[in-house]
């Protein structure tokens, strides 16, 4: 259970040479990477710069992955397959022509909407949802036509259950858990988990403590448990890993999360990372979530599809543009 | 009559020299005029020093204008004022730093949004109108605090209301008639104007052929009933000219105008500026409007209010920074 390979939907590590060994000793074979929270076009593309000079830097533990063959490809060579995403739209600032453009450059997920109102759809922290905006109608059609995945992590409900039926193809809610487990604005509704299934799409678990039961007290027992419940909402097929483990990142990083350039105040009391669970501190984690899953029955069959089998095939089916 | 000064609310020309002295022909001694639909920070910057190129050829026509001192002085030296302001607020980007950098730009209008949803409210020609966002409520402090006006001209009713709420200075809506007359998506309820004039704010009367009964054949009769049915909701106080007037530009502006970057299809059959009426075609037409409103049985002192003394009253109320 401790070899098997897995597949983590969501991450924002402090990158360092000790993490992507971390993800090699834990058999992470591909991490959907956040490059980009508020940035704009070009600061994104300094990200993804810098990203660049991390895979010249250890060729031998990480690769960059644009499509399922690239993935295949790093498994091959025993490397960790790095997909890029970005949890906001901020990234094709007004413009859908950047659609394509970020899509060429290796941006395989986008989230609609981080937490606020964005050009495209309403966050899950607005008062109001506006649901898919008129922009975000084209964007999701052009989204859907380039292969990039629609991400609704942070968004509100009437806004993501927009977008799971204007989505000609499946979406996902890359880290975030079920709200009738632990009500955080954050997490999803059962109504939203099941129209995500029934349109075939993916639910990564979250592991940071706000949107775990009890927080970093929450046991592996409870995860566990709350998996076993979801996959009994959600069939086995459409939930996997997404733990969204910010690994090594200093306080700052929460305040650009939650405040961005959008207000003059600091939002929140505590713009702190919350300490992870004593048993999810690492991309080693992953085999005791899984050996936690055998004990509760999980079989072979359903754990590999768990850890990686359902991200990967919903990775084949996604990554590709229409036509191609 | 036809030598009464006018101040004109919202104008958005191909400018030269031509309008220039047509605008000093017709009394006219201030303009807000538009210098940014969908730019970016930087694009709008560009479009300030344009106008900076303007005024140091025109010198003797048109002066820049960023405070009610500034509009006092234009008209003591017989220039016209030039006003700028945003119809969007694409213009700060992301970012509530840049509301006072574009006040210390001159910028002393902006547009929370422009039909569609913006990162601050609803436009009106969205499905569902969000209301002010998280962002729009702090930049609407912002907004008051440096004295920049709140125009409500494009956006979405239950957004144009919260605005009117949310703020503790009077806001306008630079160019829009009554839905009640000509019930066109930009024009305005009977809710929204009592709510307007109740708080202190301005409503310009809009001269484009999209917002008047009939189009491009409204008569100057139809126009100034109007005026004087809104009088009647409003009262005299709260009432101005903003004419809209987009004279001598290319239809390649109403294209950008519409469709910006945000979406890849031509929105609308129609993408050509339509005719304006044969009695109003230029700044020398105001005198013709007096003139219809006077033979309604406007008063002098009433005519004066309409055709700048309002504008001027809140200009001076509006222009300047708390604690200033």
């Amino acid at each position: 259970m401790r070899d098997l390979p897995v597949i983590d939907g969501l991450q924002y590590g402090n990158w360092s040479e000790r993490i992507f060994r971390q993800m090699r000793e834990g058999h992470v074979m591909a991490v959907h990477v956040t490059i980009c929270y508020h940035e704009n076009f070009r600061e994104t593309v300094a990200n993804i710069g810098t990203w660049n000079r991390r895979f010249a830097q250890f060729p031998d533990l990480i690769v960059p992955a644009r499509s399922a063959v690239d993935i295949d490809e790093a498994i091959a060579g025993k490397r960790t397959a790095i997909i890029f995403g970005s949890q906001n739209c901020s990234v094709i600032e007004d413009s859908i022509d950047l659609v394509q453009i970020c899509r060429d450059l290796g941006i395989c997920f986008m989230q609609l909407t981080y937490n606020n109102q964005s050009l495209l759809g309403g966050g899950c922290f607005e008062a109001c949802d506006s649901g898919i905006t008129r922009m975000g109608r084209e964007v999701i059609r052009e989204m859907n036509r380039v292969g990039m995945v629609i991400d609704m992590s942070h968004s509100g409900q009437h806004s993501t259950l927009q977008a799971i039926e204007l989505s000609d193809r499946p979406i996902a809610i890359t880290h975030a858990n079920p709200f009738s487990w632990h009500p955080a604005p954050r997490n999803k509704s059962t109504t939203v988990m099941r129209a995500l299934a029934d349109s075939g799409g993916m639910l990564g678990f979250s592991l940071y403590p706000h949107h775990l039961k009890n927080g970093s007290r929450c046991t592996l027992a409870d995860f566990c448990g709350m998996i076993a419940e979801t996959v009994d909402i959600m069939g086995i097929d459409h939930v996997g890993f997404g733990s969204d483990l910010c690994q090594d990142q200093p306080d700052s990083v929460v305040s650009w999360m939650r405040n961005g350039r959008w207000t003059l105040m600091d939002k929140g009391s505590e713009a702190t990372f919350p300490n992870q669970p004593t048993w999810f501190r690492d991309n080693r984690a992953f085999g005791g979530i899984l050996e936690g899953l055998r004990d509760l029955g999980f079989t072979q069959v359903e754990l590999e599809k768990i850890a990686h089998g359902n991200w990967l095939r919903f990775f084949r089916d996604s990554f590709g543009a229409i036509g191609s």
